[in-house]
C-alpha cells in the first residue's frame, strides 16, 4: 500500500488578522534585540521573515513539541548569521524557546548563541554559520533520506520528507555549495528545496560588484528547477510556491526570492549596513510604526495574543502529523512486519553483536606479511557494511583507497544504493557525509587520499563541532606515495588534522590495529574521525596481548625488551615497524626498549592517566617519537631532551622509498635520534 | 600608440607531414614512457597532444629560449596529473628538456617530477596536481595581467596576452574553479581561455556518474563565451578555434573538446583505466603502429629529425616576437619615457627605500594606548600600497579585517584598480592570489576571519610549495571574537597554519610589532605569510630595543626583570600583554621572569641557534607557553615539564573577555601554570 504523503493542511483561513501580526512581530523582534544588544545579525531576519513564518506556519511538516520527529520536513538555515530568524519561529511555533531567550541572544549559556548550534537550541537542524556548509548539508540529508526510504519502506512514502535549505548570496559564492549544487542535480534529489535570499548586496558593497552570474540559469545548467517568489512579504504567493516546490518532479529545486535586508527600514532597507548592527533607536521606532506597533514597544508588545495563538498551531498540526503518521504507519507495518521491524532496528542503532561478529570473521593477515593498512580497512568496510548502517563513497578514488563494496551506486534512480559517487568534489563530500550523519543513524565515510584532506576541512570542523559520527577514509599517508610528488604527499596533514577538537585523527600500525580502531568506532559512535592509512605495504606486527583494549586508548606498548635504563620511542602506522627495527639493534643488556605505538594521539590524551604513565612512565626521560610527517605535536610526547624523526619540508618526486630516506625518515636516522636523546638525558640525569 | 599585439604566424604549410610526425610523437611518448616505467598518466597527454601541439606550435605566443619572457603567453595545465603533455611540448619546442628527462620523469632528482612544479622545471608556470588550483589560479593571472597592463602601459596593447588554463573534468567538478570562474565573468577576462577535457571518463567511471551538469551552460551562467572544438584530431579546427578564443571580446572563453583519454588505443581508448599505468607491451606497438612507428620504437626513434626541426621553430618564432616587442616597446618608450621608466621600476622589484619610508611613516599608537593589531595593519597597507606593488582585497570582509585602501575596485571595466572584491569565496581568492604572485613581482594579499583559513588551505599549501609572496590576513584570530559563537570563534587555526612547510605564520603583539613584521615581509619576499590579527583592541607595550631585528628572528625577549632562578613565558599576539602582567606579578627577588614575545614560530626555529639559546636559554627548564588557541604545537619550546596555557576546546556565543575566561587564558591561570612549572622543574633540578 503506497501511503500518500501526508501534507500540512493549514487553516490560515480563521484568522489573517492574527497572522499579519504574527509576521510583524517576527520582522520586528530581530530588529529590536539587535538595537537593544547593539551588535548581532538583524536585517536578514527582518527580510525573511515573512518567508520562514509561512515555511513554519503553511507548508514545513514538522512538530514543535516532538522536534526530532521521523519524517519531518528539515530546515537548515544556511545563511546562519540569520539565527535570529530561525529562533523567532522556534519562539512562535512553539518549541520552547521563550521570548527571554531571544532576548538573550549572543550571551554566554544562552540557548540563543550567535550562530545557529545543533544539540544546543531544540529545533536546530544543523550547526551554520560558515558560508555555503548548510546547502551541502542539505544535499546529504536529501540524499540519506531518500537512502533511507529506499532501503527500508520502499513505495510506501512513509519517510518521504523535504529538506529545506535558506542560503545568502554568501552560500552560493562557495565552491562548496557549487560542488554539492552539481551532484544534487545530478542525483535528481526531487526532496530538496534551496530558497536564495536574493537582496543585492553583501558586506562590501552591491552583491554583483563581485557576483554577476546568472545564478537561475547555473542551477538550471545543474539540472535543477528554478522557481521564483514575486513577492518576498506576500504570503500567499510564498505560500503558492514552496508548495510547488516541495512536489516531486524528479529534480531538485531551487527558489530565488528577491528581498530587501532590512526592510522596512526606510534608512537602511537594501543597505549593506543592514547587514549586522542595530538600526539606531529612532529607526528601530520608525520600523516599530511601520509594521503597526508602538515606536517604543517591548519586546513582549511586539507578540500579540492571537498572533502567538495563530502561530502556535503548529505544535497541533505536528500532533496530527504523528498520529497520522502512525496510523500510515501501522497499516504498512501490519501488511510489511519484516520491513517494519528491519527498519525499527536500523532506527534503533547499530547491533553491537553483529557488528563485532562481523568484525571477528574479517581476516587479518599473518604475522611478518605484508599488506597495506588501506586495503585491511577496505576489507573491514566490506564486512561491515552488511552488519551495521555503515555506507559511504569515494571523491572518484574508490579504488586507490579501498572502499568498494559490492553492489550499486546511488543514482537518480537508485536512491537506495550501496554506495556513492560524490565526485572529484572532497569538500562538498564532507559536508554531504555531515548531513548524513545528521539525518539518521548512519555511520557515513568518504574517501580520498590524505593530502587532499585540506579540502575538506572547513566541513570536517563542523562535524567536529556538532560530534557527529563521520568517518573518513584517508589513504596514501606519507611521502610514501611516492612518485606523484609533494602535490599529492602529505606533510602537513596529520598534524594539522590533529588540531581539531573533537576529530580523533587514527593512524594504524598494522592490519590487526586497522581491525581494532574498528572496533572502538563502532562502539562509541560519539564524534567524526579521520583514518589516516598506508599506500605501501606494512608488516603484520607480532601478536599483542590487549591489543584491542591498547588501541581503544590510544596507545601501548607494542614491543619491548631489556631491563636497565628506558628508552621509548613512540611510533603510529607505517613507522611502527621502523621503530621495533630501531628498538631491536638499540637493545642491549643495559637498555630496555619499548616501542609504544599510538594510533590515535586524541584518544590517549583521553586516557587514563595512569594508563598513560604505566605506558609511557613519567621516569622515561629518553623518548623518541617517528611519524612520516610534520612533528609540530610530538614534542609534548618527548619533551626537550627528546627528539622527533619527522618530515618538515614538502616531499618530492621518486620512488616512496628512497623519498622517505631523502626525508630522513629511516631505520638509522632513528637509532642515531634515540643515541643523542639518551646522551642529552644522561647527562640530565 | 596602440600597439597592435603581435600574433603568431605560423608556418605550417611548410611541412604537413613533418608536423603529423611531431603530432604522432606527441602522442606515442607518454604511451612509451608509462610503459616503460609501469606507472604515471599517459591517457590524458595522448589525447590532448594534438591541441598542446597546436597550442605550443601554432598558437600561442612564448619564447623558449627566453621562457620568463614579459607579455608571454601563459600556459596552465590544471590537469597537473598530465604532465608528460607539458613535459613532451617543453621538449619538442625547445625549452631544453631532452628526451632523457622525459624518459627519466617521476625519478628522483628528475627535472619532470610526476606533477609539473614551478621552479624546478623551466617553462612549468605553475605547480600542478591538486584539482581546480590550476583554473582558479589562472583567473589570478589573467587579473594581475590586465592590471599591470592598465597600470602601466594603457592602450599600448604591449603587455596584453592571453592565459590558457588546461582543464579536466576533475577540475570542473571542484569548487574552487566554480568559484574563481564566477568571478572571472563578473570581471569580463577576456584574456583567460579555459579549456576543457571532456573525456567522458573518471578513475571511478563514468563523469556522468557524478557530474551530470551542463557545463556548458554553467560557463554561460557565469556571463563567459563558450566555444566548441568539434574533433579534437583535427589541427586546422583546433587552431582555428583556439585562435577564436584568443580574440577579445569582453568576456573569458571557455572551450570545450570531446577527447578519448587513451586514444588511438583501441583497447584502453575512452576507458578509465587509461587514466594511469601502461597499456602493456602489446598495445603499446599496437598503439606505435597506429601512429606509423614501428611496434618496437625506441622513444628516440619516436621523434622523426624533421618533426623535431618543425617544433623547434618556436624558438625562432619566439625570438621573433621578442624582437618585434622590442621595438614596439622602443617606440612606445620613446612617446611615454616617464611611463615606461615607472613599468620598469616596477618590474624591478621593490623599491626598499621607498617601502622603508612609508613604514617609517606609519603612526604607531602610543605605548599603553589601546589598538587592535587588525588596525595598525590596516594603516601599515595603506601606507605601502602607494610605495610598492602591494596590493588585494577580501573575500567581501574588506572593513572588518581592515584591508580598505583609497581608491576603485578592480572590475569589468576598470582593470587596473587599487583593490579586489572577491566575493564570498575565501578559496578561490587563494588561489587567484597565487595567480598574481605568479604573473609578476606584485606582492598580493588577500583577507579573511582567520576561521574561514580552513577554507583556503588546498591553495595556500601550493604557493607554500611554491615559496609564493602572498600575504594572507587573517583576522579574528581568537575566542576574543566573542558572540558570533564557535563558527567564528577560530582555535585549531593557528596551530594548524604553522604545520605547513614554507608558511610563515605571524601573529604579533601590538602596534609595534606588526609595523616591525611588515618591514621583514617587505624585505624578504621569500614565501607565503599568514598575517594572525586581533579582532579586539590590545595594549601597546612598552618600548623594546631592538624590536625589528628580534621580530625579524620571530622572537625575542619583550620583558623581564629580577634575577635569581629563571621562568620563561612564551607568548604571541593578544597574549604577550597577558604574560607580561602575569610576569609582573610573578617577579621576586629570587625569580627572573623573562617573557618572550614570538610573534613567527617559523622564523624563531630558523633563527641562528646562539640568538634564540639567548631568547629562550637551555639552562630555563621552567617555561609556560600562553596562546589563545590549540597548544599542540607549543610543547616543543616548554619540555615535559612545562605547560601551555591554551585552548584545545571549541568556543562558544558569548563575550570575548567572558570566553577567554571561561577558557582559561587568564592572567590567574597563566600565574598558577608557572608556579606549577616552577615546582616541577625544582623537584627535577
Amino acid at each position: 500500500m503506497p501511503v500518500k504523503p501526508r501534507r500540512v493542511t493549514t487553516d490560515v483561513d480563521v484568522d489573517r488578522a492574527a497572522e499579519a501580526r504574527a509576521v510583524a512581530a517576527a520582522i520586528a523582534i530581530p530588529a529590536h534585540v539587535v538595537q537593544s544588544k547593539g551588535h548581532g545579525h538583524g536585517g536578514t531576519a527582518m527580510a525573511l521573515a515573512p518567508l520562514s513564518h509561512v515555511l513554519f506556519s503553511r507548508v514545513m511538516r514538522h512538530s514543535p513539541s516532538n522536534p526530532h520527529r521521523v519524517a519531518r520536513d528539515r530546515f537548515v538555515l544556511s545563511a546562519g548569521h540569520a539565527s535570529l530568524l530561525l529562533y523567532v519561529q522556534l519562539f512562535l511555533t512553539g518549541y520552547g524557546l521563550t521570548l527571554d531567550d531571544i532576548a538573550a541572544s549572543r550571551k554566554l549559556g544562552s540557548r540563543t548563541p550567535g550562530h545557529p548550534e545543533h544539540g544546543h537550541t531544540v529545533g536546530v537542524e544543523m550547526s551554520t554559520g560558515p558560508l555555503g556548509q548548510g546547502v551541502a548539508s542539505a544535499v546529504g540529508m536529501a540524499i540519506a533520506a531518500r537512502k533511507e526510504a529506499a532501503t527500508f519502506t520502499p513505495a510506501s512514502g512513509l519517510l518521504d520528507h523535504t529538506v529545506w535549505a535558506l542560503a545568502g548570496d554568501g552560500c552560493l559564492q562557495e565552491g562548496v555549495s557549487a560542488e554539492a549544487s552539481s551532484l544534487a542535480g545530478t542525483l535528481c534529489l526531487d526532496n530538496l528545496v534551496v530558497i536564495w535570499d536574493d537582496n543585492g548586496v553583501t558586506i562590501d558593497g552591491l552583491t554583483t560588484d563581485a557576483f554577476d552570474e546568472d545564478v537561475l540559469v547555473r542551477y538550471r545548467s545543474y539540472g535543477w528547477r528554478v522557481l521564483q517568489i514575486a513577492d518576498a512579504t506576500d504570503l500567499d504567493e510564498i505560500e503558492r510556491i514552496l508548495r510547488l516546490a516541495a512536489t516531486r518532479t524528479g529534480r531538485p529545486t531551487f527558489v530565488a526570492v528577491t528581498t530587501t535586508i532590512g526592510a522596512p527600514s526606510a534608512e537602511f532597507g537594501g543597505q549593506p549596513a543592514a547587514h549586522s548592527g542595530g538600526f539606531g533607536a529612532d529607526e528601530l521606532a520608525a520600523v516599530k510604526r511601520t509594521l503597526g506597533f508602538d515606536g517604543d514597544a517591548t519586546l513582549a508588545q511586539l507578540v500579540a495574543p492571537e498572533a502567538l495563538t495563530f502561530c502556535r498551531r503548529a505544535m497541533q498540526r505536528g500532533l496530527d502529523f504523528e498520529a497520522g503518521w502512525a496510523t500510515d504507519f501501522a497499516q504498512w507495518a501490519g501488511e510489511n512486519p519484516d520491513a517494519a521491524s528491519t527498519w525499527l532496528a536500523f532506527r534503533s542503532g547499530t547491533d553491537q553483536t553483529a557488528a563485532t561478529a562481523a568484525l571477528d570473521a574479517v581476516e587479518v593477515a599473518a604475522q611478518d606479511t605484508l599488506v597495506a593498512t588501506r586495503k585491511t580497512n577496505g576489507q573491514v568496510i566490506q564486512a561491515l557494511a552488511p552488519a551495521m548502517a555503515l555506507w559511504g563513497g569515494s571523491a572518484d578514488l574508490s579504488g586507490s583507497t579501498n572502499v568498494t563494496v559490492p553492489g550499486t551506486a546511488v543514482s537518480a534512480t537508485n536512491p537506495g544504493g550501496d554506495f556513492l559517487h560524490f565526485g572529484i568534489r572532497e569538500h562538498a563530500m564532507a559536508a554531504i557525509l555531515g548531513g548524513i550523519a545528521l539525518a539518521g543513524p548512519w555511520r557515513p565515510f568518504g574517501s580520498t587520499y590524505l593530502v587532499f584532506s585540506d579540502y575538506l576541512r572547513p566541513a570536517m570542523r563542523l562535524a567536529a563541532l556538532m560530534r557527529l559520527p563521520v568517518i573518513y577514509v584517508f589513504t596514501h599517508d606519507s611521502v610514501a606515495v611516492g612518485e606523484d610528488g609533494p602535490t599529492h604527499q602529505p606533510i602537513e596533514q596529520i598534524a594539522s588534522l590533529r588540531t581539531v577538537p573533537r576529530l580523533a585523527v587514527i593512524r594504524p600500525a598494522d592490519a590487526a590495529e586497522t581491525v581494532a580502531v574498528w572496533r572502538r568506532l563502532v562502539a562509541r559512535p560519539d564524534g567524526p574521525a579521520a583514518l589516516v592509512l598506508s599506500r605501501q605495504d606494512v608488516p603484520v606486527l607480532g601478536f599483542r596481548s590487549g591489543l584491542d583494549a591498547g588501541v581503544a586508548a590510544g596507545g601501548y606498548v607494542a614491543w619491548q625488551s631489556g631491563t636497565g635504563r628506558d628508552l621509548a620511542l613512540i611510533a603510529t602506522g607505517s613507522e611502527v615497524s621502523l621503530a621495533i627495527a630501531a628498538a631491536k639493534r638499540l637493545s642491549t643488556d643495559d637498555l630496555a626498549v619499548r616501542v609504544v605505538s599510538m594510533p590515535c594521539v586524541e584518544w590517549f590524551a583521553e586516557a587514563d592517566p595512569v594508563y598513560r604513565d604505566e605506558v609511557l612512565p613519567p621516569t622515561v626521560h629518553a623518548r623518541v617519537a617517528v611519524e612520516a610527517g610534520r612533528s609540530d605535536g610530538w614534542w609534548r610526547w618527548v619533551g626537550l631532551e627528546g627528539e622527533v624523526v619527522g618530515i618538515d619540508e614538502f616531499g618530492e618526486s621518486g620512488s616512496g622509498t628512497e623519498i622517505m630516506a631523502a626525508r630522513g625518515v629511516t631505520e638509522d636516522h632513528l637509532v642515531a635520534a634515540a643515541l643523542r636523546t639518551l646522551a642529552r638525558s644522561t647527562i640530565r640525569l
